[in-house]
């Protein structure tokens, strides 16, 4: 079984065994997502990069992938081809040529 | 090679052909996983969650793996090893004869 | 003294007593706008609308609108004129005979 | 009429003229506040403060502005009031002579 596969397995394991999957629906799976994203970032607020606690920003990255593979098992997406999918995507919208050194975004290069 | 390594190359290999790591520090992945939440979270705005497109959900869901990936190789996080951690704390936070069918939070359990 | 230049004034007044004005820069309160608005959602999560608790919502609420205050005096931004701006904005946007009851995005319409 | 009485009264008339009350729970309005305040944390996106977009920002602070009046609207609550109620709270949590020149949480102070 490949890592994200057992991951997801793990995590449906946990969720049925509570009976949570009734409150699992994509929109609110979504919100959670975004409520994780939001501590995870609490590790930088008023800090440069480096002040940030590894141990905080491990317990929140995990609540964050927790949400979204849960989210990409409600629709059925398999992670490693939707980030393919999306690098080949980026890659027509930020030719190397045009996109090298530079943080512009695609519409302003 | 496992998947999610198989994942993590990929972004890389597209980050340093355009010699973007400059820009990669730890808090703006954190700034730009925030971001792509809130995108995501824009296919659900105004709906039931049915009624969201899945070309939407998976184009903004790959972002924010995307960046959440970044953001665990540049922490040195194995990400199965995080997630499956916080599985085993939430066991603990929110055990299965308290937490069955409720969506409480552990502190109001 | 105007309602809005009363709650920055009480805003600043806080700040300047804690010497808190080096950590408030423009993108670390964009940033713990975000968090705010991150505890706001909470409040909401795994629920209906109406099940969402008032109290919760006005606390976190009056911290989504101390950042958002605090970001408008450090842009020297007047509340009332940018968003009466931006009303004007959208109702180009959003003209009330094609968005009447919908709604789709105005790209959508 | 003080500002804000006026902010909401504009906002209302706009919403009202379109119909749109029937979309603007309280959910999907803390819903579209978050997407808002991750528009305007892109303006800080791969940038220090000081190369932020003024226009940008202006732009996406309205947007989380109107929302966060909207929400007030939606529960009756008084934005100075509630503001200011929450100075009063966080003056408790953080004393001046215990909080001055750090920017620790409280419960670290």
């Amino acid at each position: 079984m490949s890592d994200i596969k057992e991951i997801i397995a793990a995590l449906l394991k946990f969720r049925n065994e509570r009976d949570w999957e009734q409150f699992h629906n994509s929109k609110d799976l979504a919100v959670a997502l975004n409520i994780e994203a939001g501590e995870l970032l609490e590790s930088f607020l008023w800090k440069s990069h480096e002040e940030a606690s590894k141990e905080k920003v491990q317990e929140e990255l995990a609540d964050v992938f927790a949400y979204a593979f849960l989210l990409a098992d409600k629709y059925n997406l398999d992670v490693k081809d939707i980030v393919l999918d999306k690098i080949r995507k980026n890659g027509e919208k930020y030719p190397v040529e045009k996109a090298k050194g530079t943080a512009k975004k695609y519409n302003e290069l």
